[in-house]
């Protein structure tokens, strides 16, 4: 996949991606509100192949994941070394519903940090999983 | 602005947002590339009320932020305390090519991380800022 080699970005493959997001807890999500993009930071957890996260019912993100195809983002970045990765989903977003899904997601770590209920879980199919990492050029 | 009140979150003003913006130096880029969303971890400066970042002629990123409306979000997320915030800036992008915005670009502390040359300087103007701090429900 020669479009995502850009100039000292090194391609991660599809089972390193999902090492990766599967080592970290916090990603971004983005979103079309409107017309207008936004990006709103959730924690997370993978089941299988997808991310989750919660939502809570009439907030703007769960109003925009709706069926929508989202980015969801993860990274780690050293800002000492000019070292790091980042790794980019790409996905239709739904709730998750069905069981024994719904109960698989309860199990995952992802108490609401901000007060409000955030009952809805919504899982991204990583149907596009792509990955860079900084290669220094020192 | 009600909207962004979700449960648990509290607004922040735009004059805060932009204290925050400053004091950062790592964001992500969302824009769409197709029809399909994508974010992009960038190091950033601020020139004024514009977000700063740097481009390589012929990547996905470049190409994308072109005269795009894009979206750039900067967060810090304490993830042992739950605490945190998030500042989001929508605006037009638009090469910085003008003197004497230049020069001030090139003063910025943008030295490129990875290889490649990344001679663009982009500027997201912050037509809207917002932001919002989790507030913790212990």
């Amino acid at each position: 996949m020669p479009d995502l080699s850009d100039e000292g970005l090194e391609e991660i493959d599809r089972d390193e991606c999902l090492r990766l997001l599967a080592g970290r807890g916090v990603g971004r999500v983005a979103v079309t509100i409107g017309a207008v993009p936004a990006v709103f930071p959730v924690n997370y957890g993978m089941l299988d192949d997808a991310v989750v996260f919660r939502t809570g019912a009439g907030t703007k993100l769960d109003a925009a994941v709706r069926h929508a195809v989202v980015a969801f983002e993860v990274d780690e970045i050293d800002t000492l070394y000019h070292e790091g990765w980042s790794v980019l989903v790409v996905g239709r977003a739904a709730e998750i519903t069905d069981h024994p899904s719904l109960e698989n997601a309860e199990l995952l770590p992802l108490r609401p940090w901000a007060g409000g209920e955030r009952a809805h879980f919504v899982a991204v199919r990583a149907e596009i999983v792509t990955g860079r990492r900084i290669v220094p050029h020192d």
